[in-house]
Formats: C-alpha cells, sequence, structure tokens
C-alpha cells in the first residue's frame, strides 16, 4: 500500500487496529478459560464485551470514510497475542500463569493506546471530529483495562504467585 | 521454559525486554536516517542514547539476579519493528513518513511501558528492591521518549502532513 497523505496513513492503521481487535476479540475468550482467579475471569469476559463494542465503533470509524471496514493483517498484534499463548503455554502454577497473563493482556492494551492515540491526533489533523470521538471512546476503555488489570495484579495476582 | 515461579516469569519476561532493547538499539539509527525532520531524527538520536543506558541497566538486573544476561526473540518486539519498516518503505511523502514513524515508535514505547510497569511490580513483590529501581529509571525514559514524539507529532508533524 503507497501512503501518499496522512489520509491514507490513517487509513491503513485503521485498518491495522481494527484487524487487532478482531483477534483481541478472539483471544479473550481463551485467555477467560486460562485464568485461575474468578476476578481475572470476569475482567477478561468483560473487556470482550467491550472489544465487540470497540469493533462495531471502529466500522462507524471507516463508515465516516465512506470506505468499507477491512482489516489488514498486523504483525505487531500477532506477535503480542503469541507471547500471551506462550505464557498460557509454560506457566505451571495458576497464580503465576494470571500474573503472565495479565501481564501479556496490558502489552496489548499498551499498543492499542498508542495506536488509538496516534488515530485520534491524525483524526484532529484532518479535521475528521466524529472519528476522533470515536476513537476516543475506544481509548478511554483501554486505558480503563489496563488501570483495572493493574490493579488485580498488584493487590491480589502477584501476591499470591510470589 | 518451564515458568514454576513469579521468579521465573521475571527472568522470562527481563530476557525478552533485553532482547527488545536491543532489537530497538540496531532499528533507531536507521529510523533517524528515514526521518525527514531534523528534529525527528535528533529525537531518535537522542533515544538511541538513552536505549543503551537502559540496555546497561538491564544488564546490572541481571547482575542482581545473579543471572547471565541473555536475551529471549521476543516476537512482539520484531513485529512492532517491522509495522515500523512497513511505514518507511510504503510512505511517499516526507512529512507523512515521519508522521508514521512517530506512530511505530509510540507503539513501541508503550509496549516497554507496559513491560517495565510489569516487572517492576514483580521486583518489588519480590522484594527486589535494587532491580525494582532500575526498571524504574528505563520506564520514566520511556514515558518521557513518547511524550516527546506525542508532542512533536501534534505541534508540528501532523501538520506538514496533512
Amino acid at each position: 500500500m503507497s501512503l501518499r497523505t496522512l489520509e491514507d496513513l490513517f487509513l491503513h492503521t485503521l485498518k491495522d487496529i481494527y484487524h487487532g481487535e478482531k483477534q483481541i476479540l478472539r483471544a479473550l475468550p481463551k485467555m477467560a478459560k486460562e485464568a485461575d482467579s474468578a476476578e481475572l475471569k470476569e475482567a477478561f469476559e468483560m473487556h470482550r464485551e467491550e472489544t465487540s463494542g470497540q469493533v462495531e465503533r471502529l466500522e462507524q470509524v471507516f463508515a465516516t470514510l465512506d470506505a468499507p471496514a477491512r482489516g489488514k493483517p498486523c504483525e505487531a498484534i500477532q506477535g503480542l497475542i503469541e507471547e500471551g499463548k506462550e505464557v498460557m503455554g509454560d506457566a505451571e502454577d495458576g497464580a503465576v500463569r494470571d500474573a503472565g497473563l495479565i501481564g501479556a493482556a496490558q502489552a496489548v492494551e499498551h499498543y492499542e493506546i498508542a495506536r488509538y492515540g496516534s488515530l485520534i491526533a491524525w483524526a484532529k489533523q484532518l479535521g475528521r471530529r466524529e472519528a476522533a470521538d470515536l476513537l476516543a471512546q475506544n481509548l478511554e476503555e483501554e486505558k480503563a483495562a489496563d488501570r483495572i488489570l493493574s490493579r488485580l495484579a498488584t493487590t491480589k495476582v502477584n501476591r499470591k504467585a510470589a
């Protein structure tokens, strides 16, 4: 894909995160299943619901651009999800696996936080206020999910794993 | 690698970020070379210097564990760096390439912010105060680098790219 304009870069990155969110939607039920702690299971299930809404918002962003909602395989998210799978396969102890799952999930959250940050800045620069607002809602949910996981790690999971 | 304890998970993730930082050390000069804006070039060069210091700090963390400083190929960071290369190859316009390079670099910063956040929480839980302090210094540098790139994007690069 040739990137001539900021609009091209915006659409390219939007396809990237759209593919990413759909991959995460598929990974979260597996992560919930592998989680040992009931609270972590619940956090992953809740975030799956949120992610489903985020995918819909991304489809609305494509609509504001009159572009078809289409993903583009994203190597970064695939690598991040692979890391999560690796932890699930390698961790023998339930609490240690939970600590690793939280770490892997937060790496994914932060990838999304970075991507939404760039997309919002570009949307604003391009005068695409509606797209910026939709993306800002996704960003806030990712930040909240990251905070929930940090709290769960430091108040419960890490202590149990140590 | 079998992860039986939180200590195992800590060492596993430390190897992962050590490999990651070394990959970034190799990627940053290429990113500086590709950057169109003199300020972005400078930001990447400055961050290369910082990253070199971060690699040394990680070696000190390995030393506190009496473990050899050894990296472990990290698929996430490889995917993130690939995305950066893709932007460099695809962007025809200098300012659009700069906007894409900043986005790719911030995705890397956020990956590191997430990883250092987990490592610091685990080090504290394990009573490894010295390791936690060293990692916290790396975390603060990554956060600062992320802020510098955001400012550069919103005050200059994005406007030029639009």
